[in-house]
């Protein structure tokens, strides 16, 4: 059975990994006759925000022990993701991704992207293994190919449709800094055939809970059909 | 469009809602043409356990605060819910519902219910408007009808298959505050055809993602033909 690692940054859409996008991607691959394991990093969050009304709170919590809430406890420290293990790695969005993974949502295409994150996306990217991400992940994506050979394809959504984030700035920054930024809908997601890497907008767009789960349903089914 | 109340205890299947159970819920409620909104006690958690290691850690977080992670911040208050206004309610599973909405967790069925709780499942069984209640769930709707007239079919899952809880003994105990308890796998689900009353197993048995996305699939369907 092949073999999925999951990269989670904590748990709850302001601070840590989408939720809904997060559950959807460990549904989608197990429905696809994959097996996956869940990593993130072992370090404080950025943030700790209420999600009743929106403010941080002084408080402090670790990426790894909230993102186990969404693994239900079977979870692993992202040092000790080895690459020979696994086939294919899958990066949910959510601010967590923009927060604990690289620091976009503070600083942009200039914020520090984590420096193990780094190695683990441009090590799957040296071997050909596929990359999905989803959401805010392509902008995880972008940081660790800066600077490199690479220049992925990549999409946050569409600024053709509706969306409560600002497609067209994060689009620009990411091709700042050297990517190829496609547009995309909720209904659509972007194959850079070459880095074999995909993504998909999910909450980057105005949409339902069942247009996110469809929408990282389609992506899945590509990841797994790069996997035969 | 019919419109269901989803009940949440916390965030994490630990301390609070079990999160796929949740998010599938929420999916479910979603793709059968339904809307939804979520509620959940303001109140603080019983427990805030390290998912990581499964230990009780020495902080404080709110059942409501918590909650919101999973519904991305649109979430209200339990006692705000007006039945009025809704025409099912569905109570997701993790030892949220068995800590904070119940105390079965820790006292068995003569543990305290959460007044509020208790009283917005009497208003909707009083209503016959359908309730549906996963995994540990069902221990909070007999401890709601406890000493009342009603004697409500559950289920908690099944003894004849594999399960890492103690099926028999949850059973027992709600069968000894007025309940009828039957044996249902995680490919089943029971109905009160009287009180309106639906109840899945989900994790309480041994199954996959995909195995309780499924149980609850099913459940919610079933509940969505109960308002037609």
């Amino acid at each position: 059975m092949k073999k999925v690692a999951v990269l989670l940054s904590g748990c709850g859409v302001y601070d840590g990994s989408e939720i809904h996008e997060a559950v959807f991607s460990l549904l989608a691959i197990s429905q696809n006759g994959l097996s996956y394991q869940c990593f993130a990093p072992n370090k404080a969050q950025l943030h700790v925000v209420n999600h009743v009304n929106g403010e941080v709170v002084e408080e402090s919590r670790n990426v790894l022990e909230e993102s186990a809430r969404i693994a239900r406890g079977d979870i692993q420290d992202l040092k000790s993701l080895n690459l020979k293990d696994f086939d294919a790695l899958v990066i949910p969005g959510g601010f967590g991704a923009a927060k604990n993974l690289n620091q976009w949502a503070m600083h942009g295409p200039s914020g520090e992207i984590d420096a193990d994150v780094k190695n683990q996306i441009q090590a799957f990217v040296a071997a050909n293994k596929p990359i999905l991400a989803l959401c805010m992940g392509p902008t995880v994506v972008a940081k660790a190919l800066e600077n490199t050979e690479y220049h992925p394809k990549l999409t946050v959504g569409t600024v053709s449709e509706e969306s409560p984030y600002d497609i067209k700035g994060i689009s620009d920054g990411m091709e700042s800094i050297g990517s190829v930024v496609e547009m995309k809908s909720i209904k659509e997601f972007a194959i850079d055939e070459d880095l074999n890497i995909l993504s998909a907008p999910c909450y980057m767009m105005e949409g339902s809970i069942a247009d996110v789960h469809d929408n990282i349903q389609m992506a899945v089914k590509a990841l797994k059909s790069r996997l035969a």
